[in-house]
């Protein structure tokens, strides 16, 4: 259990690494949509390994639609959405079947699921999964897109190495897709880039912080007290492999503010109530407040290394070493930033839903219901 | 909606600040377990305000189990617990329901709930419902307790002032309960104490970082992809007023740290797998792997300050000034630390739960089954 | 668990029979609608025993709603509604714990909680708690009514004595009241109330079909595939103790017509689409039509009878006899027709909800938002 | 949304009757399992049209599963299996698109989906869906059957033609599979596959009435007080196409019984408490007694038929007349005799695993754990 997430449009994620095919369904979209798999298609671009920097897996990946449009538009049934998986060498996974990569899943996996869990390319811990995340997202930011939502992923630090503060959307907007790391700030994203051309060589890896900004949601989403925007948020979040770190508005540098300093004053602005700092991340009580939302996420360096690591051996129940093949991405952070960005939409989307802010049947913009 | 939590332990909330009671049902407590008033009490006087620190409302709050206890044991069915409100003076509250307060709800409820909000001592939006989380969390605790699982919440942060690094458990457990700020590093809770008298004088506030420990839990808890230990966890975690970051293990610090270091190496120790390093925070995969659990929570000032601040009439919206009277924390976050604890409790239950690692009925350890 | 229904107007139950307290809490309903005790109180006065016909525990019930209304309207949060049970003598129930009641939940409960459930008057699953369901009801039967929707249940069979067919709803609203069994045919009536007075005498009981019609529902309601009207309807209507069967429009007697016979024709009717005949009940595909919901509930013989039964010590597992005394209702399902409406007002509106054919704040009708 | 059922196995529908496939996921199944395509391609041979009666659409759907299994076993994820359907000409469908037939979801659809439903072949409100329920009814099953509860449906009355009360379950294993109609007593199956005939003739259809029977059912299934069992598989149930009414053990019969009468006594047999009558059909509270547990599913003429019928333009709102052609089912209510059975079988699967009755992990029984 647990491969579905949202209670009003519900993301169910299948497939293994290794296995034939990867995708999603979703289940609450509006009928009325129109829906192409280019729609789609483009968001895995952005998210597929290559730009230089990461795994030579290439993953030339197609998705199909397979149910839930009818004549180019969402029918209100499940959209199922799946990419085939190539064939792959799975030698070395089968080899050491029994040793958990350090850093891995494969141990709590193993102990889990009684040893009958798929090991090969990390079997559904692997961040191919996301793939998934993006199918169901891209969906979403297109709803979202319709009622005026933006959501803008940049990575701020990768190995210590941090963008400037005070970057504009606007900045974030004309930078980020140049960037490999999609890091807005030039000089930063230069220096990222060498770090992990050293980390290559070196056959080492690490993380990163990436900050999603979303602008145009209106006030009232969240629901108190257990589905505040934050809690929901970061739940869909820590889903997707290697986050270990969340936080909102100011987030852990609130805890050595005083209240007088971290309290945004509220004020008017043609006619709307808007607040000139946003320490919150603009979320109040759990409740968007109208003003952007802004988090931050840190990924963990991505555990597959070339440095020999020492295990145990699941079936002797013997100390041995590990020493993990294979061609791998030394940031997954930077791959990451479209998959926080999709992950944001779907979560926001049923928050959306939930706060009855989407209407039951889209696409009447065109005039052309049902034809 | 969403005043519930949880799959199979299921927590609702309920209550106003100023209304006739506050409290919580507990559905899905395995029957058998002994149960008295007691057991909550003693959880609810950890939370209640005082210590020398904290706001003045007199909280002498007595719990009532109405539901759900025969005999001296829950009986399988929901378990009812409230306290009744003492008469408060809401006056203040009353004329001045239409300037939201800034870092409060204020704002963002009345226009989710359209005006019709309680207001009067923040509704509930009140840091009081936590009363309800404890209430809750001190029977998961009870239950928890049974399997051998130990939850241990301490304060390492208040404005800035940190506890040293590496308390081991035994420090923690034998210094939290004697500093008023819930601190274990004695020198740092002094130093602690004074800031929040200074903060007292000046009508101002300040934030604070907790760390929680669980030791005890079995390998295998987490539900992948969607309901990860750290998802689940910090979905909860940021129901708890004021709290606007979670970081799991190393959490941000990962993000500057390469692979070759981050990754918790396993060995053998009597027969179990460990790791000698936990930057992981016992958590891969999100599957808890029998380490520790760590995990740290980041609680933004109290919003209620003495200075005057700028807010908005949302009647006849134009602006204008605010000043919150009455007495409040200095530092929510202090009472907040019991709080955690309670809120971990009752979410962890709920994973051992789904994972299928409670027993169906808990109590045969006496011998008395239904007497 | 299972103390709790629905996904959007949230109804959770709690209390035993001889316990303390018996009520509900209701997490999703609109903000602004005006709620008062009375509200409540003159739904719980139909469902009580009396009569002349029941059971002579005399239920002088008085509910407190103790969360979630301010200033005479809902707020937003959950709404906490209680009645304070009288002490009762539990003697009997004491002494024979380990004697299951042939018919009633006795045994199955002790096996499903190792012996922890309360027997006492059957703890839970007394139809007492079905004070809980009217509770949760008629604060939906308020919402409904406001957007149109009439319920309207009564009986049309007991022990074999049948109402005549093609009663009108004018009819049955003009009688029903008026009969002491619910019944809209007076002839049939009086025939009922013979048969109820014989029974008592005899200390025997029997069943009923009671039917309930739906009127100004809107087209749309039901999520195909798993949440059909008839699903999400039958699912919550089994719940009401001793009910068996439930049947929507022609029901079982659709299997024995042809579909030129039970195919419901379409017309137009001052521009909306109507049916003539109604074998669907007002449902196709699992979605309301537009026409009048329509469904009947067969509802078992109390279990509680006067005579002698068979049944087995659970503690000694040696055959024995049992002999219930006390008063006991000869016909629980007179007071099941009060009951089946507010069932069916909570689940409507919750499918309501589902559908985004609820206002998320009600109450603009006078004007006055949050005054 | 809808298109899921379940709480801890929880399946997910797909697809539409023309489109490009259907099928389901199933999230929740114990890893260990063994699963090959063939264990779910034999229930989907049963229900498969044909077998002399029915339409002549060749459905020679062959199943793929495209997830969750590893090395021939289950691995603890989502269990993705499709059907790919076959190029049908929906011309028909096309031009008659605004012309809702009686008795199908067309008009309800329309409105619900604000007209972008996909209406050829009935999208997925096609009884075609139901190969989905089979897919995951048949895993289900093989569950079910490694702890000893064995599922067995028969028809027991077309058109008022009724199979004879009294047959034992060996008399249906036996039978139920040479039966066209799965009908058990070979006289009425004989009189039903007359009158089926007659039908096609003249372009009619008819209902039935199908009898399920589940043994091995342990105590203390169901989860009071709203997931009875009943409850929770009458939800299920009424999911199928064509589904009506749903009655237990004695069901509407029991309305007009004395309690005297329908009160199952307790015995002993074999250190077993037992009834001897089975009125209640395996349930009380809502909870398995160890009794069989036995229902009646009553089911609706198809609605398409050969005749002309009245119905509506949605375009241009006038009335108007439909004949519907094509080849179809003269009585549904056959094909659904094992998706009753599948249905039964995840459902009750479900309740199972909530009530902690199936193991986290299967296939121990071969000593050959991940290999």
């Amino acid at each position: 259990m647990g491969f579905s997430f949202g209670k009003e449009f519900r993301v169910t994620i299948f497939g293994e690494s290794h296995g034939k095919v990867i995708g999603a369904v979703v289940d609450g979209c509006p009928a009325g949509l129109r829906l192409e798999e280019r729609d789609i298609q483009c968001e895995l671009e952005r998210r597929r390994p290559g730009r230089g920097l990461v795994s030579g897996r290439g993953e030339d990946d197609v998705v199909h639609i397979l149910s839930g449009v009818s004549y180019g538009k969402t029918n209100g049934g499940p959209i199922l959405m799946l990419i085939h998986n190539k064939d792959l060498d799975s030698t070395w996974y089968e080899r050491n079947r029994y040793i958990p990569r350090p850093g891995h899943a494969d141990y709590t996996a193993f102990v889990k699921y009684g040893g009958h869990n798929d090991n090969r390319g990390g079997g559904f811990f692997s961040g191919r999964m996301t793939a998934g995340f993006v199918m169901a997202g891209s969906i979403a930011k297109k709803v979202l897109a319709k009622m005026g939502v933006r959501i803008l992923a940049h990575m701020i630090q990768i190995n210590g190495i941090k963008a400037r503060e005070g970057l504009s959307d606007e900045e974030i907007l004309e930078n980020v897709a140049g960037s490999p790391v999609y890091c807005a700030d030039r000089t930063a994203s230069e220096l990222m880039v060498s770090e992990i051309r050293k980390l290559i060589e070196e056959g080492d890896s690490t993380g990163g912080v990436i900050e999603c900004r979303v602008s145009g949601l209106p006030v009232g989403l969240g629901e108190p007290i257990f589905d505040p925007v934050e809690g929901v948020l970061a739940h869909a979040l820590f889903s997707i492999p290697g986050v270990k770190a969340v936080e909102f508005g100011s987030g852990f540098g609130l805890c050595s503010m005083r209240g007088s300093q971290s309290n945004d004053e509220l004020y008017l602005q043609n006619g709307r109530v808007v607040t000139k700092t946003n320490h919150s991340g603009g979320v109040l009580g759990g409740i968007t407040n109208g003003m952007p939302l802004i988090f931050r996420v840190g990924i963990k360096p991505t555990p597959s290394i070339k440095k020999r690591q020492r295990s145990v051996d699941l079936r002797t129940m013997e100390e041995t070493e590990i020493e993990v093949v294979g061609r791998h991405d030394p940031c997954v952070a930077i791959r990451a930033v479209p998959v926080v960005e999709c992950v944001t939409a779907f979560c926001l989307l049923d928050l959306m839903i939930m706060a009855k802010m989407i209407p039951k049947v889209m696409g009447e913009e065109d005039g052309s219901k049902g034809s």
